[in-house]
C-alpha cells in the first residue's frame, strides 16, 4: 500500500507563512482537490445536502430607531461587515468564544424548536415563531411587526462606492421590486450553485423583553422569505435570538455562534435529519467535541485567520454522532476517495502485465477506442481555443529554439525547418493515434545530446551522418516495438521519484549550462574592445585607376606581418565604414574593420532582460495586482512576452545582433539533399548493422524519457478519466522514430513541461465558489482536437520565416535559461538541497522533516547530488555515449539505497519500489505506530490528497 | 487623544500570509514591543511571576517496556517532539481539543491537589503524590519506582545527529553525572532568564491502574527534581495524569492540555495564588471562558499555527476571575503602557511652549546636560564598534556620492573633498553639541536642489557664487536663530503624516530621476555604434621626415569637410591604436579614434547590477538561508557590497569607465580659492542684503527638513529615554550653517535614513527568548561616541583618494536608484497607491480599509498624488526657487482636507492636527462606537503598540 501523503512535501497548512506559488509553479499551484468525486459537487456539506448560505441580521439602535442590519455572512468562511468602510471583510475562518456557544446551547434548550415547520412565507413563519407563552399579545404584535421589517443589506456593486440596501431610506420599503432586483444582482448568487438554500439568524437586544427569546426553525420545504436574506435563495433554517440588554456584544456573538454552527457541514447534516430537540443538542455537543481550542494567552481572538489552502476533508472527522443515536446512514467514503488513499502509483490497470505478446498494446487500443468519439466531442468549449493559442506559441518557440540548437550541433545537417516540420508531423500523428492525446511531442535535451554525439562520431570517422542516423532510427524502432511486445512499460513502476528527479535535474542543468555557454560564445565572437586592444584602425581602400591596388608597405617595424604596426603608403583610401566601402567598390582594411562593438554587452543585456522578465511575469499569477484574468494572461504568456520585449529592444537600437536563422524556402537545411534520406550514402553496408549498438543506448534513453513523462502525466491528482496508454504511446513513438529518421527530421518523445502546460490550460474547475474557497479542480478536458490544431498551426509556421528572423539569439538563450531554472527549482530534490543551506530552526515545516532525521535527509540529498555529478562528468567526457546506461543505473542506485535507508525513510524521501511494498509490513508504513499514537496528526495529514506537483522533465 | 493603532497599517495578524519584512525594512521589521517596561522582562507572565518552562513526559511502551519520554515542551509556544525525525518541531500556537480540557477538569476535581507541598526532592514528592487511598501498597511501590525512573529527553546537540538521553541504554541510568552535564548544555537553558522555574506534566496509560490517577502539585519552594525536566531548573509545578488504557491518544492530549493550561499567564498567575481546589477549578473555568474556538469543518485541528507576530497583550484580556473570589491584586497596567495608549504625538514636554525667548532652547540644554556624562559611559558595548563601521561606510558613501552630485551641479565650486570635510566637521560638532546625538547630518536632496538653483542664478547673472552663498548662509543662520528664539519648533505638531509623506515621496522621486538621468547622460557621452554610424575609421599619421604633415585631400565627394567620405592620399600613416600612436609621436586621425565602444552598455549593466544586488542583499535579512548573523551582515552592508561588486566587475574587464573623481590634494576643489570664502568677491555690496530673500526660502526648507526628520526619530516606538531636543538641534544647525558657508562647504541638516540606520544599529534587544518568541525591543543605546567615531573616520577618508578613484560612476548611480526606490516604497502613501491597482478582493486586510470606505481612501491618495505632481512641476520650472514655500503649502492643503474628510477618516488616513484633536469628541475618535459594539475587535487591535515604522526622508 502507498500513502498519498508521502509526496506532500509541504505540510498542508495554509497559515504557514509560505506565499502561495513560491513552492511550485504551474499546475501544482492549483487548488488541492479535496473533493474526490468527479461530479463537480464541492465540499459544502455531505454530498446529498445542498450548500447553505447563512446570514446574520442584527437588531441595532435600541431603544430609538430599531433596524435590522446584515452584519455577517457565511458559506464556507465568515465575511464580516466593516461598517465604517462599507465593505465586506476578506473571508476568514470564523472564531468563536466558548461561552457564546454554551449560552446558545442553553437558549436553544429552553427555547422554541420547530422542526419541519410548514410555514410558506415570512408572515406565517413569524406567527409560528412568536407563538410563545411568555409574550403578551401586545408584545407579540410589536415583535411580529419588528420581524417583518425589511433588513438593511450591504451589497457591493461594481462601482467602488458602497451601495446600501434601499432600507437606508425607510420609505423605499414599500417598493417591492427594487430589493428583488438588487438581490438578483448579488454577485454571491451567481457563485452559489443551483439548489443552494439560505439560513437566516436574527439576533439582537430588545429592551421590552423580560427574558431571552430563542427560536430555531427548520422549514419543511425551503421557502422564499422575501428580503430577509441578501441573496435570493429559499430559506431552510431560521434562528431567532432576542432578549433584554446584555453586557458586551452578547447577541452579536450568539448570532455568530448560531450561524457558524449551521455552516458546519456535520452539524448541518445532523440538524437536517434531527427529529427533536434532543437530536439538535446532540449535534451541538458533537460539534463542541470536535472544535479546536486556542489558548487565550497565545492567540489573539480578534486576529483573522485566512482560509486554509485545504479544508479538512470529511474522513478526517469522526463519524457523526447522530449515527449512534438514530442509526442514520453516514456520508460514506466514495470509491474515488479510496483511490486517493491508495496513492498515485498503486498499480493501475494500465500497468498490469497481461502476459501475452502485445497484450498491453491491445488492451490500450481497446480502452482508448471506446473514448475516441468523445475525444472530439469533448473539445467543444471556448477554453480550448485559448489553450490552442497558448500551446501553439509555446510549441513553436520550443521547436524553433531546439531547431537552432540542433542546427548548431549538427553543422546544419538539420535545422529550424526540420524541427518545425517534424514537430508538426510527429505531433499531429501522435495526437491522432496515441493513448495520451494531451501529450506534446518534442525533441528533448537528452535526445539532443545523443544526436550531437552521433554527429561528432560521424564527423570524426568521416561517415555520412544522415544515412547512419537512419539506421539508428530503424533499430530504435525495432527495439521499441520489442519493448511494446514484451509489455516492458510495466517496469515504469521502478521509476521512483529518485530516478525522475535525477533525470530532470540533469536535463535542467544541461539547459542552464548550454544557455550560459552560448552567451559566452557570443562574447567571444564579438569581443569587447578594451583600451589597449589592437582592434582599432580601419580604412577603406579603392583600387587604383588601373584596377591595381596601390599599396606600399615600407618596413618601419620588426614585425612586417602585422598591418597595425606597419607604415602604409596609401593612395585612393578613405575612412568609409566597411559596409559603405564595399558598396562603393573599395576594400576595408585594418583590424578595426572586423570588430563589431557593443554587441557583447547588448547581448548580455538582452539575455538577462528576457530571463528576468520571463520570471517576473510568471510570478504575476500570485501577485495582488490587477484582475486575475490579466494576471493569468501575463503569467501564461510570460515566455512569449519576454521574447517580444527582447525583439522590441533589439529593433529599437538597431544593432547588428546575431539573429535566428530561418530558411526562406521549404527545402532541407542541408544543401543538396532531398526529403528522403538515402539508406547508405557513402557509408559501408555493415554500418547499418553496427548502428544497432548506439540504437540500443538510444532506445533506453527514449524509453526512460517517454515513460517518466507518461508516469508524471498520469499521476492520480490530474484526475484523468480516460486512462493511460503506456504501451500504445511507446508504439507510436517507435513508428514516428522510423518516419523522422527516413525524412531526416529530429527525433521526438513526450515533453513533460509542454504536456503539463497543455493539461493545465485545459483544467476544468468549479465555477460556483463560496468566498474564500479555493477553486476546486474537477479534471482535464481530455480530447484530441487542441493538439491537432496546435500542430497544424506549427506546420503553417514554416512559412513564417520573414517574422522569425527578427528574433535575436540572446533572447532565446535567456528563455532557455529561464526554462532550465524553472524546471530545476520545481523539483523536491532542489528543495532538499536548499535545506542544506538553512539553519535547522529556519527550515520550513515540511512533513518530510517531521519524520526523517535531518542527517538522513541530507545523506539522501548528498547521494543524489553525487549521482548527478557522476552523470554530468560522464556526459562531458568521451564516454558520453554510455550516458543512457548510466541513467538506467539510477534505478540501480535507488535499489541499493534500500540497504542504507529504512523503508519508512524511503517512503518519505522517495517512493517505495514494488518489492519493498510487499516486504514491508502494513503497520510499519504508517509512521509513528511504534509510539503510542503520538503521530496520529501526521497520519491524518497523509490522507489529504496531494496537490498536483510538477516533476518537470524539460522538453 | 491619539490612538496608537492608527498608524498600524497592517492588521497585526501573523497568520495573514504576508511574508515578514515585505512591508517594512529597517527598524520597522523588528518585533512589536509588547512589553512596555524598560526593564527587559518579557511577557512570560504578569511581571511579578518568573517564567515557567513546561515539559510533558509521556509514559510509553505499556505493557512491555515502560519508559518516560519527553514529548512536548512549552515556554510561550508549543514544541512537539518529532519522534521519527528526532527533532523538535517548529514552535507553534498550541491547539487543544475541548473534550480533553473538560476531561482534565473532571480528573483534577476528583484527583489529588497539593498546594504549597513542602517536598524537597523527587523522592519526597513521589511519596506524597502516591499517598492515595485507592492504591494498594504493592501498586504504590510499583508506581513509585516508575515515577523515579529517569525520563528520556531529546536534546539537540550542535551536530545534526540527534542525541538521545542516556536512558537509551538503561544501564547508564546509574551514572549521575552525565545527565546533569547534558542538561547544562541545553541551549534552552541559556535562553531562559535567571529565576525561571519548571513545571513537569507526567501522563500516560498504565494498565495496572483500575481508575485514573490525577495529581496536581504546587511546590512551596521551587525544587530541583533531578533529571525530570530537560532543562535544569527548579520545579514549581508537578502534574500526574495516569490511568487505565483509554481509546485514542487520550493521555497525551490530557497532558498537553495540562501543560498548555499551565503555560497560560493568567492561569499561572491564578494557580500560583490558589489556596484550594476551588480556586484551581475557577481558574480553569476562567481559561475556558477566554479560549478561542475554531469550528471543526473550517479548520484542520492538525494544522500548526506559527507564532503570531504579536502576543495578545495583557490588558486585552478580561481581569482575572480570582480577583472576584479572593480580592487579590491584579497585574496593573503600567505607566509606560498608558503612554503607549496615548499615542506617539501626544504633545511631549519637548514640544510644550514655554512662552519665554529661547525658553525651549534653555529647557533642551538643561534636559540634555543631565544625560551628558552617560552619553559617553553608555557607549561601552561591543555593539557600538560594529555600529561605527556600518554607519561610517554608509556616511562616507553618501558623502562621496553627494559630493559628486554637488560638484556636477556647481561646476566644481564644491566637490567631493568639501563634502567629506563638511560631513566630518559638521557631523562631529553636531554629535558633541546637539540634543539628538544619534542624528547623522548630511546634505539632503532638497538642499542640493536649492544649491543647484542658487548656482544657476549666480551663473546667469555673472555673480560670484561662493560669496553670495556665504551671505545666504548668514541670513539662514539668523532666521533659524529667530525660529529658535520664538520656539517655532513646537509647530512641528502640524507636520502630519500627509506632509511627511509628500516631502519624502518628492525626495525619493528626485533621487530616482537623477539616477536614471545621469545614466542616460553617460549613454550620450559614450554613444553606441550602430551599423550605419559614421564613427568608423581611424588611422595614425606620422609627421613626414621634414616635420610637415604630408596629407593630401582630394575631393571625391560633394562634402569635403567630412573626412570619412574623403579620399586620403597618405604617407607615413599606420593603423596603430590612438593611444600607441600618440606614444610613438603620431597623430590619430578619423572619427573612429574618438569613440570608446562598449562603455554605454557596460555602464547600464553596472548600474542595474549594483541596483539589483543591493536590493537582493537587503532582502537577505528575511531569507531562510544562512545563519542569522550572516544574513544580518549581508543585509546591513548591502550597499557597500553592491559597490564592491561593481568595482570588481569593472576591474575585471578593465574598460575605460568614467570613475569617481576625488581630489588628490587637500585643497578646495575650485582652483585658486582659499578655505575662507571672501565676504564679497566681485559682487556688489547690496547683494549681501538681497541674499535675505533666498535665505528666507532656504530657512523654510531647512526647518522642514530638519524637524520632519526629528519628529520621525522621536517617535515613541523607538523608546528614546533621553528625550528630544528640537530647539537645540535647530540651534546647532544654524551655527553649522554659518560655519559651512564661511568655509564654502555644503550645507547640512539631519538625514532621516542615515539617522534611522544609526539608531537601528544600536538597538537593545532582549537576549533570553522562548522558542518562537520574537526578540523584544528594549530601546536604543543613546550616546555620543559612535557618532564622533564615525565622523572622525569620515575626516580621515579625505586622504583615501587612491582607493576611491576605482569606483565607477554607474555603480554609484545604481546605489542612488536603490536608495530612492527603498525610501519610496517604505511609505504608507505608496502602499495606498498600490491599493489603487488591486482589485478589492485581493487587497490586504489593512486596518485602514476596515474603517474607511475604499473610495475615500482612493480620494485621499489621489489628492496626495496631485500635490506631488504639482510640487514636481514647480521643481522643474524656473519657479523652482519658491519650492520651499510650496512644501509649506502641503500643511495648508492638509488643513483644507478637514473640509473634505471627517475627523474619523483623517484619523485613519493621516493623523489629527492639534486643533482637530480638541474639536472632535472623545467618543467619535473610537470608530465603531455608533454601532452596538460591532467593532470592538478593532478598538482592541488599536491597543497593540505600533511596531516602529520608517517614514523615510532620504538624506
Amino acid at each position: 500500500m502507498k500513502l498519498p501523503g508521502q509526496e506532500e512535501l509541504e505540510a498542508a497548512c495554509a497559515c504557514e507563512n509560505v506565499p502561495v506559488g513560491q513552492l511550485d509553479s504551474g499546475p501544482s499551484s492549483g487548488p488541492c482537490p479535496d473533493d474526490p468525486s468527479d461530479t463537480g459537487s464541492r465540499e459544502l456539506g455531505p454530498p446529498e445536502d445542498p450548500p447553505l448560505f447563512l446570514q446574520l441580521n442584527e437588531l441595532l439602535g435600541w431603544p430609538q430607531t430599531l433596524e435590522w442590519r446584515e452584519m455577517g455572512r457565511w458559506v464556507l468562511f465568515e465575511e464580516k461587515l466593516e461598517v465604517d468602510a462599507g465593505r465586506w471583510s476578506a473571508p476568514h475562518v470564523p472564531t468563536l468564544a466558548l461561552p457564546s456557544l454554551q449560552k446558545l446551547r442553553s437558549l436553544l434548550a429552553e427555547g422554541l424548536v420547530l422542526l419541519d415547520c410548514p410555514a410558506q412565507n415570512l408572515l406565517e413563519l413569524v406567527e409560528q415563531v412568536t407563538r410563545v407563552e411568555s409574550l403578551s399579545p401586545e408584545l407579540r404584535g410589536q415583535l411580529q411587526a419588528l420581524l417583518l421589517q425589511r433588513p438593511q443589506h450591504h451589497t457591493q456593486t461594481t462601482g467602488s462606492r458602497p451601495c446600501w440596501g434601499p432600507a437606508q431610506s425607510r420609505k423605499a420599503a414599500h417598493n417591492k421590486e427594487a430589493p428583488m432586483q438588487q438581490q438578483c444582482q448579488s454577485p454571491l448568487r451567481q457563485k452559489l450553485p443551483p439548489g443552494a438554500e439560505a439560513g437566516a439568524v436574527l439576533a439582537g437586544e430588545l429592551g421590552f423583553l423580560a427574558q431571552p427569546l430563542a427560536a430555531f426553525v427548520r422549514l419543511r420545504d425551503p421557502v422564499w422569505l422575501g428580503p430577509l436574506t441578501e441573496v435570493p435563495l429559499p430559506s431552510r433554517f431560521f434562528c431567532l435570538l432576542l432578549g433584554p440588554p446584555m453586557l458586551g456584544k452578547g447577541y452579536h456573538e450568539l448570532g455568530r455562534a448560531a450561524a457558524v454552527l449551521l455552516s458546519d457541514p456535520h452539524f448541518q447534516w445532523s440538524v437536517r435529519r434531527a427529529s427533536n430537540l434532543h437530536d439538535l443538542l446532540t449535534a451541538l455537543d458533537a460539534f463542541l467535541e470536535e472544535v479546536t481550542v486556542l489558548p487565550p494567552g497565545r492567540w489573539d481572538p480578534t486576529a483573522r485567520i485566512p482560509p486554509p489552502r485545504c479544508l479538512p476533508s470529511r474522513h478526517k472527522r469522526p463519524p457523526l454522532h447522530l449515527q449512534k443515536v438514530k442509526g442514520l446512514s453516514v456520508p460514506h467514503r466514495t470509491q474515488a476517495e479510496d483511490r486517493h488513499r491508495n496513492g498515485p502509483l498503486a498499480p493501475s490497470p494500465e500497468l498490469q502485465r497481461t502476459g501475452r505478446l502485445f497484450g498491453g498494446l491491445v488492451q490500450d487500443v481497446r480502452r482508448k477506442a471506446s473514448w475516441y468519439p468523445s475525444d472530439f466531442s469533448d473539445a467543444l468549449h471556448p477554453q480550448c481555443v485559448s489553450a490552442v493559442l497558448y500551446i501553439y506559441l509555446a510549441t513553436v518557440t520550443n521547436a524553433i529554439t531546439f531547431g537552432g540548437l540542433l542546427g548548431d550541433a549538427t553543422d546544419g545537417a538539420q535545422g529550424v525547418l526540420e524541427s518545425l516540420l517534424g514537430t508538426a508531423v510527429a505531433g499531429a500523428a501522435f495526437c491522432l493515434m496515441a493513448g495520451q492525446p494531451l501529450t506534446v511531442l518534442s525533441s528533448t535535451g537528452p535526445v539532443l545530446v545523443f544526436e550531437r554525439l552521433l554527429f561528432a562520431f560521424c564527423r570524426d570517422y568521416s561517415l555520412d551522418y544522415l544515412p547512419f542516423r537512419l539506421w539508428v532510427g530503424i533499430w530504435v524502432a525495432v527495439f521499441c516495438l520489442a519493448l511494446v511486445a514484451t509489455e516492458a512499460s510495466v517496469l515504469v513502476r521502478y521509476f521512483t521519484r529518485f530516478t525522475e528527479e535525477g533525470f530532470c535535474a540533469l536535463i535542467s542543468l544541461i539547459f542552464i549550462y548550454d544557455a550560459v555557454g552560448k552567451m559566452l560564445n557570443l562574447a567571444h565572437a564579438y569581443p569587447i574592445q578594451r583600451p589597449g586592444s589592437l582592434a582599432y584602425g580601419c580604412l577603406c581602400q579603392f583600387p587604383g585607376p588601373g584596377g591595381e591596388q596601390n599599396l606600399y608597405f615600407t618596413a618601419r617595424n620588426p614585425n612586417p606581418d602585422h598591418p597595425s604596426t606597419q607604415d602604409l603608403g596609401l593612395v585612393n583610401a578613405s575612412l568609409l565604414p566597411p559596409h559603405e566601402c564595399v558598396q562603393q567598390g573599395g576594400y576595408p582594411r585594418g583590424p578595426g574593420c572586423h570588430t563589431v562593438p557593443d554587441i557583447a554587452f547588448f547581448s548580455l543585456l538582452l539575455f538577462l532582460t528576457s530571463f528576468l522578465f520571463a520570471i517576473a511575469l510568471k510570478h504575476m499569477k500570485t501577485s495582488r495586482f490587477f484582475p486575475s484574468v490579466v494576471r493569468k494572461v501575463l503569467s501564461d504568456f510570460s515566455s512569449i512576452l519576454a521574447i517580444l520585449l527582447g525583439c522590441g529592444l533589439d529593433a529599437l537600437l538597431g544593432l547588428a545582433m546575431p539573429k535566428l536563422m530561418v530558411p526562406r524556402e521549404f527545402k532541407p537545411t542541408l544543401p543538396g539533399r532531398g526529403w528522403l534520406v538515402p539508406p547508405f550514402g557513402a557509408n559501408p553496408w555493415w554500418l547499418s548493422v553496427a548502428a544497432a549498438l548506439p540504437a540500443l543506448l538510444l532506445s533506453i534513453l527514449i524509453f526512460m524519457d517517454q515513460q517518466i513523462t507518461a508516469v508524471i502525466l498520469n499521476r492520480v491528482e490530474y484526475r484523468l478519466r480516460k486512462g493511460a496508454g503506456f504501451h500504445l504511446d511507446l508504439f507510436c513513438v517507435a513508428l514516428l522514430m522510423l518516419l523522422t529518421s527516413v525524412l531526416g527530421l529530429p527525433w521526438y518523445v513526450s515533453a513533460t513541461v509542454l504536456s503539463l502546460a497543455h493539461m493545465d490550460s485545459l483544467r476544468r474547475e468549479s465555477r460556483a465558489c463560496a468566498p474564500g474557497e479555493p477553486h476546486s479542480f474537477l479534471g482535464i478536458r481530455e480530447q484530441r482536437l487542441t493538439g491537432l490544431a496546435v500542430f497544424t498551426l506549427t506546420g503553417v509556421s514554416i512559412f513564417l520565416a520573414p517574422v522569425l528572423k527578427f528574433i535575436p539569439m540572446p533572447v532565446l538563450y535567456g528563455i532557455f535559461l529561464y526554462m532550465g531554472v524553472a524546471a530545476l527549482s520545481s523539483i523536491q530534490f532542489m528543495k532538499r538541497v536548499q535545506l542544506m543551506l538553512m539553519p535547522a530552526k529556519h527550515q520550513p515545516d515540511l512533513l518530510l522533516l517531521r519524520h526523517v532525521p535531518l542527517s538522513r535527509v541530507h545523506l539522501f540529498t548528498a547521494i543524489q547530488l553525487a549521482c548527478l555529478g557522476l552523470l554530468w562528468i560522464i556526459k562531458s567526457t568521451p564516454a558520453a555515449i554510455i550516458f543512457p546506461l548510466m541513467l538506467l543505473g539510477l534505478v540501480g542506485v535507488r535499489k541499493a539505497l534500500e540497504w542504507v535507508f529504512s523503508p519508512q525513510e524511503l517512503l518519505w524521501l522517495d517512493e517505495l519500489m514494488p518489492e519493498e511494498e510487499r516486504n514491508v509490513p502494513e503497520k510499519g508504513l504508517e509512521p509513528g505506530h511504534s509510539f503510542s499514537g503520538s503521530d496520529s496528526e501526521d497520519s491524518e495529514l497523509m490522507y489529504q490528497p496531494k496537490a498536483p506537483e510538477i516533476n518537470i522533465s524539460v522538453n
